[in-house]
């Protein structure tokens, strides 16, 4: 699942599986993620680079972190109308994405079709049997 | 032109802003970036951030760096087709950030649109007179 050698920092893997799974319904508001120790233990890495991903989940609004119930999905898709200053930072960063799709050459239909194509790949996953 | 409060490290925001300035053609393959020392007094900022912010544009060979001439822009929209390796690492980040907006609510509908008037905005700018 985790890609050692790559790019990612492993923390940002971790936050970007997370995301997916909320995004694709496996994981629904209120679902308990696992603690920091059992998931660090699950993947061989050290606790303190889960806790990053959650500490970031939790900055992005998408998970709360208890006390005693630890990490626990706050949003899915259901979860209502996006909160306010969320689609703001998202765009920008969209921004940055399309534009670099540009500076290297990709044409607007190449572009368009590669969000197509992640689009309906994340319906499908969607709602999958829990 | 920098956020110096905002959530996205300074060497990011540089980065983007060549990487935008590259996708509207402000800048063109051939073109001398400033200096790290210039461009760092010009913001009010450490050159090391500069220089990070050159590293990262390197190692997405979208600039080159020269000993002698420092960094150049190495490719731009009209360099050709897009390099092997690029498309990939690019979907990968595209997946996380359309399942970071479905996880929080958007519609496919709000996401498409966001998509279409950010890559109009882009070429809009496009072969601006410089």
């Amino acid at each position: 699942m985790l890609d050692l050698d790559g790019d990612l920092p492993i923390y940002q893997q971790i936050r970007d599986q997370v995301v997916a799974a909320i995004a694709t319904g496996e994981l629904a508001a209120g679902d308990a993620l696992p603690s920091t120790r059992q998931l660090g233990a699950d993947l061989a890495i050290n606790f303190h680079t889960v806790s990053k991903a959650y500490d970031l989940l939790r900055s992005e609004g998408l998970i709360r972190i208890n006390r005693k119930s630890g990490a626990v999905v706050r949003r899915d898709p259901n979860s209502g109308p996006v909160e306010a200053g969320i689609v703001d930072g998202w765009r920008i960063r969209l921004r940055a994405l399309l534009a670099e799709a540009v500076a290297h050459g990709m044409s607007e239909a190449d572009i368009r079709s590669h969000v197509e194509s992640e689009s309906r790949e994340l319906r499908t996953t969607e709602r999958a049997p829990r």
